[in-house]
C-alpha cells in the first residue's frame, strides 16, 4: 500500500503543511488503522496524522505511515501535543470518557465512533465542547459509513421529524437474513456470523438489542431532539425467532428484522405524501414511543430488502416524508469514512475560525420525554402447543376479553401434536393490552414455550 | 393554517430577532408557497421572512402570513433590502440568474433550487460568492427532498467517490413503473402522468433527459469533482421503451428504469467489499463516463425497487463502497424541506461570522475531464422485424464482424410475423463497438424499426 505520493501527501514535517488539521489517533484497530490509511493515501486533505495511541503499540507500528507519526502507549504524549483533532476509535466507556474529556479540556476537537459513549454522555461532552470552543463530532457511532447524523442535523434540519425506524444491528440483520433465506436456525445462523466475524465470541450486546437502542437513542437526540437514555428504551433479544416463524412472516407478505424504531407521540401526522394533516388538541411532543426488537415487515418495505450486515435509516418529516439512508454499517473502511468525514468537518471550521460545524443548526432546545412501548400495531402471536381440543377457544376467550380482536389464525401442516406449532395475528391495539393477555395466557398448561409476540409494523 | 404560534415566531417586527436570518422569497409558486409555510410554522429557527416577489403579486396574497411581510414585484425592493439571504425558487435561467447575481454582489447569500442554473454557472456563483463572503446553497437543485448534494460533500467527505448512479426524474420513473406494473403503453403512461400533474404539458425536458443530465452535472461537480456541462452528457429519450421491452426485461430478471450514472475511469476501483484494489498504471482519473439513458437493471437493485416519482442516488467510493439516499425526488414540501435546510446552515454560519458553511470541506480542486458514453458493459438489443429466414444469421455475422459476442437470443411466441419482436443480449462490451455494428444492422430491409439498445447495468 506504500505508495510514493503518501509520505509526500502528510509526511512532511513543516507544521504549516496542517494549521489546522493535525489529528491523533486514540486507538489502531480495524477501524483506527483504516483511518490512518485513508489520511495517508487520500492527498489535498491538508490534514496530517502526528500520533497513534495503543496498549503495546511496538506489536501494532506499520510500514506505511510515515516516521514523522509519533507511536505512543502514553495519553499524556497525545494531551501535551499540539495536535487540534483527537479521534477516539478505542470503544468502551473507560479511559475512552476521561480521555476525551482531558481532550476537550485541553481545548482539542473531538472525533469518536463510540455509541455507548456518545448514547450515555453526548449531550454533557457536546457542552463541554462548546465551552472551550471546540467540537465533538460522533458520525461514526450510528450505521458506519451510512452518513446519517449529518443527514438529519444538515440536509434535513428544514423538516421537522417525528419518526425514525431503522436496522441499525449487521448482526442481528445477517443472522435473520440468513435464516430467511436458507431456513436455518437462530443458533446455526449465529455460529456461522461467528465463524466470518459478523458476531462477537460474546454476541449478547449485538443479539439483545443493547447496540442497537444505544445507536437508536443518539438518533433520536439528533432527529427527534429527544433526550433518551439508552435503558429507558425496551430492547426485545431476536434469539427466540424460528425458521417457522420466517415461514409464517412469508405467508402475510412480510420478513422478520430486528427494528429500531422511535416515534414522537402526539406530533403533527402525515399522510406521507407530505401533507401534514391538523396537529391533535392538546398535543405536547413530549412522549417517546420507541424500541429495538424483531418485527415484522412487509416485503415492499426498503426495511425487509435490507440483506446481510448493511444498515437503513428511513426518517419520516411532517414536510419531506420518508428519506432513506442506507449502506455499510460496520467494518473499518466505510466506518473510517465517516470518521474522517468529521476530521475534514472539523479541520473546515477551523480554518475559518468557526467554532461549531456540525452542530444542528436553529433546532429546539432538546426535550427529556418519557419513554414507553406502547405503540398501537397490529401483532402476531406464534405458539408452540401440546395439541388438545378446546386451544383456540381458551385463546380466543382470553383475548375476547380484553377486547382485543383477532385478525386471522393461521395453522401450518406436518408437525407433531407434541410441538405444533400455530400463529394468531391480531387487529391494530396497544402492545400493553397484548403483554397483559399474553400473561394469562403464558400460564395456560397447553404452551410448551410462551408464546412468542412481535408487532407487525 | 392559521395559528396563533405562527405570527408570533415570525411576525415580530423587531429585526434583533432574525439577526442573520432576514429571508426574501424570489417565487411564490409550489415550492415559495411550502417553504413560506416551513418558516411560517416551525417557531425557534430564528428566521423570519421579510419579502415575496412574484410577477402579479396581488393575485398572490395569502391571509396565513403576517403583515410584516413586504410583497413585491420589483427586484430593487429586495436587493436594497437588509435581507441576509435570498431564495430563488422561481425557475428558468433569466431572469434568476441576473437576480442571483446582483443579490450575490449586494452581499446577500442566496439558496435556490433552480438545477439549470447551478449545472450551467455554478462554479462561477460560488466564485462570486466567496469574493463576497457570502455562500449560495444549493441542496434542493438535485432530487428534492433528499439530501444528497450534503451528503456527498459532507457526510462522504471521507471517502473517494469514484461512482454516481441515480434516479433523478421522477416524471420518467412514474411512466417506466407505471409501464412496468401495468402493462400500458408509453402514451397511455404519459397521458396519465399528465393528468395527474406527475408530467408537464411539453414532456420533453423530462423525457428526453435534459432534466436528470443537469442534475448529474451537479452531482458529478459535487461527488467526482468534475466540472462537467450537462451538454456534454449523451440523453436517450425513454420514448422507445414499449411495453414488449418489461417482458424480457423481466426474463432476464430486470427491468427499466431511467438511470443517470457517471462514473471516474481508471479511479482506484472496488470490489464493492469496501476493499480498494490496485489503481492501474498510468491512471490519471481525468476521463468521466457518464449518460442518462433507459437501461435495465436487476430487480434485487435499489435502483429496480424505486417505485412511482421517488428519486434515489446510490454513490460508491473506494472506502465506504456504496451508499444510498432515496425520497421525494419533487413536490412543494419535499423540495421546501431542502431549501430550509440550506437557510438554515447559511443563517447558522453566519451567525458564527463564518463564510462557507456547505461548501466542500478538504476536497480537490474540480478537475475538468473529457466526457464520454463508452462504457463497457452487457447491452440489451431488441428488434422489431418483418420475419423470414436468415435474420438472426444476418445479425449474428455483422455482429461477429464487429467481435461481438451474443450472450442470449429471445423470441416470446404470440406476435405477428409482419411485426415480429426478439431480443438478443450480448457479453460485456464496449458500448461504441455496439453503435458500430448497429449503424450496419439499421440498415438491413427486415427491420420495422431501428433495434432499441440499451445497456443492463
Amino acid at each position: 500500500m506504500a505508495r510514493s505520493s503518501t509520505r509526500d501527501s502528510i509526511g512532511n514535517s513543516a507544521t504549516d503543511s496542517a494549521p489546522n488539521g493535525k489529528v491523533a489517533l486514540l486507538g489502531f484497530g480495524t477501524v483506527g488503522s483504516s483511518v490512518a490509511k485513508i489520511l495517508c493515501e487520500r492527498s489535498n486533505t491538508h490534514l496530517r496524522l502526528t500520533h497513534i495511541l495503543n496498549r503495546n503499540v511496538a506489536r501494532k507500528k506499520v510500514d506505511w505511515l510515515p516516521p514523522s507519526v509519533q507511536w505512543t502507549e502514553n495519553i499524556e504524549d497525545v494531551l501535551c501535543s499540539s495536535a487540534d483533532i483527537v479521534v477516539e476509535v478505542m470503544g468502551g466507556l473507560q479511559p475512552s470518557e476521561d480521555w476525551i474529556r482531558r481532550a476537550l479540556a485541553s481545548g482539542k476537537s473531538v472525533v469518536t465512533a463510540n455509541k455507548q459513549l456518545i448514547a450515555r454522555c453526548g449531550p454533557e461532552l457536546i457542552s463541554i465542547a462548546a465551552q472551550k470552543k471546540q467540537q465533538i463530532l460522533y458520525g461514526a457511532s450510528v450505521a458506519g459509513g451510512v452518513p446519517v447524523i449529518s443527514g438529519l442535523q444538515m440536509g434535513l434540519a428544514g423538516d421537522e421529524l417525528f419518526k425514525i425506524r431503522g436496522i441499525l444491528n449487521g448482526t442481528c440483520n445477517y443472522i435473520l437474513s440468513q435464516m430467511e433465506s436458507n431456513g436455518v436456525t437462530f443458533t446455526t445462523a449465529l455460529r456461522e456470523a461467528q465463524k466470518l466475524g459478523f458476531a462477537e465470541a460474546d454476541p449478547t450486546e449485538d443479539i439483545d438489542g443493547l447496540d442497537a437502542r444505544a445507536k437508536l437513542a443518539i438518533l433520536a437526540r439528533v432527529g427527534l431532539h429527544c433526550n433518551v437514555s439508552p435503558d429507558s428504551i425496551a430492547a426485545q433479544s431476536i434469539s427466540a425467532i424460528e425458521a417457522i416463524d420466517f415461514e409464517y412472516a412469508n405467508q402475510l407478505g412480510c420478513t422478520i428484522r430486528q427494528i429500531s424504531w422511535a416515534e414522537l407521540q402526539n406530533k403533527l401526522q402525515t399522510d406521507l405524501r407530505g401533507k401534514p394533516q391538523q396537529k391533535e388538541a392538546g398535543a405536547d411532543g413530549d412522549r417517546l414511543l420507541a424500541a429495538v426488537q424483531p418485527a415484522l415487515v412487509t416485503l415492499s418495505s426498503p426495511l425487509a430488502r435490507v440483506e446481510g450486515s448493511q444498515n437503513l435509516v428511513v426518517a419520516t418529516g411532517i414536510y419531506g416524508g420518508e428519506t432513506v439512508f442506507g449502506g455499510h454499517g460496520a467494518g473499518g473502511h466505510p466506518t473510517a469514512v465517516a470518521v474522517v468525514s468529521d476530521i475534514l468537518a472539523i479541520a473546515h471550521s477551523k480554518q475559518d475560525g468557526m467554532s461549531n460545524a456540525g452542530q444542528p443548526a436553529g433546532q429546539p432546545i432538546g426535550k427529556t420525554p418519557t419513554v414507553s412501548t406502547d405503540f398501537t400495531a397490529k401483532h402476531y402471536l406464534r405458539f408452540l402447543v401440546k395439541d388438545r381440543p378446546g386451544i383456540i377457544a381458551t385463546l380466543a376467550t382470553i383475548l375476547s376479553a380484553h377486547e382485543i380482536n383477532i385478525d386471522a389464525v393461521l395453522q401450518k401442516p406436518g408437525y407433531p401434536k407434541s410441538h405444533l406449532p400455530f400463529l394468531i395475528t391480531l387487529e391494530d391495539c396497544k402492545a400493553s393490552l397484548v403483554e397483559q393477555a399474553l400473561q394469562q395466557i403464558n400460564a395456560v398448561d397447553f404452551l410448551v414455550q410462551p408464546c412468542l409476540h412481535l408487532p407487525i409494523l
